[in-house]
């Protein structure tokens, strides 16, 4: 039996699917090879250029995540090349570890899992690189896995710096629809998309976002590939159709979801989830707990994982609060796995649902018997709306 | 454009209509004479006497509730009846001008709107009526535009007192499904109900709830009736079927939600919405505002109106509170209006989703300069997981 | 178990509901009194003038479309007022039944069910009235039990050449959206419509579109009425607000119902019915069967009733084809129970829906061994796309 | 604007999609790493297992069918190796270009495209190949393009009989949950399927069944995979869980599809299809047009492909019973393009449906001036009711 009410799915993706693109997958699906097609084909495309950013061709692949993560290397490079990845957190350690298993020679920058990539130590890199063997630089632009925002525009003038041609290969996932991304402006190369997360879909879809030198590295990659190949979509695509049968339903919800994003506004979009995580780590901050982020200019606008008190476990107070209040949180995955729960606030998603989400929390400290300070969603409040802190009014009236 | 993120719909009714039930409404429309509706028709007419908790027949009308209200009347009486009616508030007022209107004679108890029916009240005045004169009590048993719930119990056990041999009739619009209610047990002769409430569904189904009693008043009443006539329905309804076109696609959600509720079980239904009402109250004490029932004997439990401080319109708050936290809370009706503000937390509802509607409505008094004290979502969360209060640990901390 | 494949519901309603309708319902009902709520309202109360063609007021109840027969009686006639109502079949007879529980006066001039109202006899009725006892004159456009349709204009002149100052009432709840109707040109001034046939939609509203002289005639009539008075509603609906809890989510699909028959055209609207009866009347000719409806003036673009020999039980019939091919037919309804079918070709429907449809009944009176002669579908394909018969040149070839 | 009325999907997938598989998809996407979906992807994985026949692990992909093609290729081969191909059709040659691709080198035994693959032929090549050069064996069960349907339990008895220890690899893409097949008793070592035929689903999700033998090649095998490999799926799949985010919402659809297929029973599945097509055939021969499919041991009962006579494009012929009928047909692919067209008759259909969609077969060639002797539906009317031959009868009765 499901509890009552509406389950809050706060973990940082999937996230929760609109009434409105949900409509529009429950519709029979169509003749992927007929007009009508067409049609849907050449809107999501287009319509995925004004949210990538980008003039250059993006193509969409009936698939997760991890498999946009392996055209962006199997279309661009061959067996043996090397690939400088930086250790963002778990997310950034997978695709090292795809990459390895795909035959490519991965250099990881090790990180702390607790900012973003550092710029500095790219260009440093690179530097060394005099034979250019570094045939690409792959980073996660937000670490779903610790909630810290790496600077693409930073890594990207870092690149530029060092005067190094690499690739530049950007993870968006968590971040793409959420956060200001702009391919083209930043020089990105191959941007790897997922559908399940500010696109607000369910997983099922994801995205290349390819630049013209992508495009040429593509002529000479000899990494055998077939389900993934671009050249093989570039043609079909001009017409708005694909080489082998779409995920139609799940396009149907994206060109809702891209009609919602821009009838919002990607500005607003951005603002809002931007006051969402201020709002978030404010209460954290007076529960006494810690931001895992410990770079405030990495703070991300999507997700915010949360270090609990040594001993104890993050699991368990997950399943406090699933059981207690039929929310779902993050876990925390790999070296964070009990140590961090982490929030989703991204996606279709508003002030009251955070506030409902961080009272969840809040309580579930209680429940779970977290050390923690009480009064977290009243600094949310006043985070959201500016008012002069109340638990610090509160305090001062009992002082007065 | 529709805001971001889900809407709050914290009015006391239409409530939040479950996925299930409306993907279950979602459904081709059957034929209304075949086989496979007369299935359905039996599990709706079985399963709401099981809501209604009677042996008796239950009436279902494609109509809003004010249609069942109509039907009672008119099923059981004869033109210029006399009905002894209460006034507990708004809705109380409306069942009387439409006795009237149908050209009975209402007799009205007036009352403060502040609580429930007086059982004291009916007793004497029944005592009085020797003649026999009054045909039937009118009694609503949760009153949606006060927040104030009858204790029906007592007013059978005042009418028995009395001997009078009336028949009590029940509006059970905002009651049924979220507190608990007993046709037969009360000796109740009509209850009516509506779809749009606790039983979770969109509006345009009714209900009468019919004792025997009723069914031989209905033998001898003149009234001019057709489309609410209990009578051409008793046949058609043996067999699952109706004497009209029924409103399908509402009777499939009807099956799921009483499905829904049996799988909670309706005593923790019950609970679930007395537990979210008291936390709503400790909510407006900490305010310092005043819950519009005086009389706790007479707490609603599935809605809670609140008074705003004299010269603070209500309407100007709850414009606020929807522009900024796309949240909808009920108005103040008739003498009430703007002076008031009605918070719905019946239905499919829960901990996290009431702890967003009031955070939104305590930021909805700062945003509309309304006077409060903070913390009135602190008081909730401490009286839904029997927290020591935390304001008042605060305050002590300040002052150690 | 629900059989494979897609259920023929082809009953003369309610009719298949189109997936755009079922999907603009399965949405969140939102609040009845707020902003978004009132520009929903004046969109489907505007949006209802032009698919009944006038300029006046359309009321929209939350009721089948028996209750809004019941309305265009309450609002304009007083107690004991006579009615001129014409048998054309059932449903005629339902609402007179209907009229005399209501306290009024029908004068029922009888037919044969096997054809529309003669404006002639109308017209003499009329015309010997001369104290203009009677108040109105009560027809329905067509007959859902016989598939035979009357002529309003013809009925109007007819009223005008009898000088007869009456009301005339039209049910259009098998017609409206289905066959031309105009409420305005053809002086008609209580239009009963439901949700159900033509408008595409579940059960579950009703309709009257109400003239200037209906509406003087409202402010005089005397009978007891509450749920149906225009009077309630014409404030509230001034700003797309009604005096009591609309059927919301049915109004959604109204709205989009609305304007897919816009899309279409109604003029197209009714073009399609008017092919698609004309190839089920090849088919029954074909057959050897006799189309119900004798008067070629009075055919049915709605639906078809086919009489079976003597001797053969129709209902025996659909229930062989509803048990092997999914597919339900209309039954003979009262004095043509057993005798006749009924073939729904309303709604959204389309031609190959329509040879799914022919299909199936032409193989039910093999398996249900009805005498008939094989070839009803190619003489409804002929008809269809304007062939030579074919069944005709197959003779031809044969005897070549 | 869509045309009024059902859209036919006539095309060999994707099928019409039951609403009851849109409705279980039209639900929020939930953690997919929760208990809750624990639970569901035990549900899919051992459902897929009844489907395939098999004890052995089912795969689910994110993915189209060609995935699941990829898969199957490079979890049990190293590159270089061997594989042979029969060339039943387009989809075969597909299937060979992407194990070109990927490093392969298939061998391909030619076939004309209008009979599944050749038993004798198969055997007589693997006698060659003493030295095992040949790693594994591909035949495609039923070939969409052509609509012939290979016998995989004769494929199988050729490779026993020349005692050839290649692994056994079988697209069933278009035939499995339509056609009758079994995994493990036909020793088929990976089946590949896809969601949108037989399953009933949108297309998105793809399938590999895999044998104890493949399993053992799996650990030796030395091409490059990721995103397909099973190894990384085993572990999770085994407490229903997935590697990587899951297509949660098609997996909903997946649980009710399964549970459709065993509601019907998959023996009644199967004759229904058999049952479907061979009406079909008989529509064809009737129209004095050609199956494809040359060979009735290898008739399709998934789909038919119909050839044109000389001089008539198919795809004008498609397109004016798109235009006029609003059916889509499948067309003609690489050799066959313009020469045939294809229906589809399979996943979840009935036989008022497949004779809407041949009436509306019959109707285009009038329309589209193809030659064509009238009465095609009479004959698959026939043939779906045992009736004595109409058609004829109306001859013999000319001649009478």
């Amino acid at each position: 039996m499901r509890p009552s009410g509406r389950h809050f799915l706060q973990i940082p993706g999937p996230t929760n699917v609109p009434d409105r693109v949900l409509r529009a997958m429950d519709l029979p699906t169509i003749d992927h090879r007929g007009p009508e097609f067409a049609r849907l084909g050449r809107k999501v495309l287009d319509g995925m250029q004004t949210i990538f950013k980008t003039q250059g061709p993006v193509f969409i692949y009936p698939a997760s995540g991890t498999g946009a993560w392996e055209a962006a290397l199997v279309n661009t490079l061959s067996p043996g090349d090397r690939v400088l990845m930086y250790e963002t957190g778990h997310f950034a350690s997978l695709w090292m570890e795809l990459a390895t298993r795909l035959g490519f020679e991965p250099e990881f920058i090790s990180g702390d899992w607790r900012q973003g990539a550092e710029p500095d130590a790219i260009c440093a890199r690179l530097k060394q690189d005099s034979k250019h063997l570094i045939k690409a630089v792959c980073v996660v632009h937000n670490e779903t896995s610790t909630g810290c925002t790496s600077r693409i525009d930073e890594i990207r003038a870092a690149m530029d710096q060092a005067s190094h041609p690499a690739l530049l290969m950007v993870d968006t996932i968590s971040s793409l629809g959420s956060i200001d991304y702009r391919h083209d402006e930043w020089g990105v190369d191959v941007s790897v998309a997922g559908s399940q997360k500010g696109l607000m879909l369910p997983p099922g879809l994801s995205f290349n976002a390819v630049s013209e030198k992508a495009l040429a590295a593509a002529k000479s990659a000899t990494s055998a590939k077939s389900y993934w190949a671009w050249d093989a979509m570039t043609g079909p695509n001009h017409s708005g159709l694909f080489p082998y049968t779409p995920a139609t339903n799940l396009l149907y919800g994206l060109a809702e979801a891209i009609d919602m994003l821009h009838e919002e506004g990607l500005d607003n979009v951005f603002a809002r989830h931007r006051k969402l995580s201020a709002a978030t780590r404010a209460a954290v901050n007076t529960w006494g707990l810690e931001v895992l982020c410990s770079n405030p200019h990495h703070y991300s606008d999507s997700l915010t994982a949360v270090r609990l008190p040594q001993g104890h476990d993050a699991d368990h107070f997950r399943q406090v609060v699933l059981e207690h209040f039929n929310m779902s949180l993050g876990n925390g995955l790999a070296k964070l796995s009990g140590r961090v729960f982490r929030i989703g606030h991204l996606g279709d998603f508003n002030t009251l649902m955070l506030m409902g989400t961080l009272s969840g929390v809040e309580m579930g400290f209680e429940l779970a018997a977290i050390p923690y300070r009480p009064g977290g969603i009243m600094a949310a409040m006043d985070s959201l709306c500016g008012r002069t802190p109340a638990v610090a009014s509160l305090k001062k009236a009992a002082n007065d």
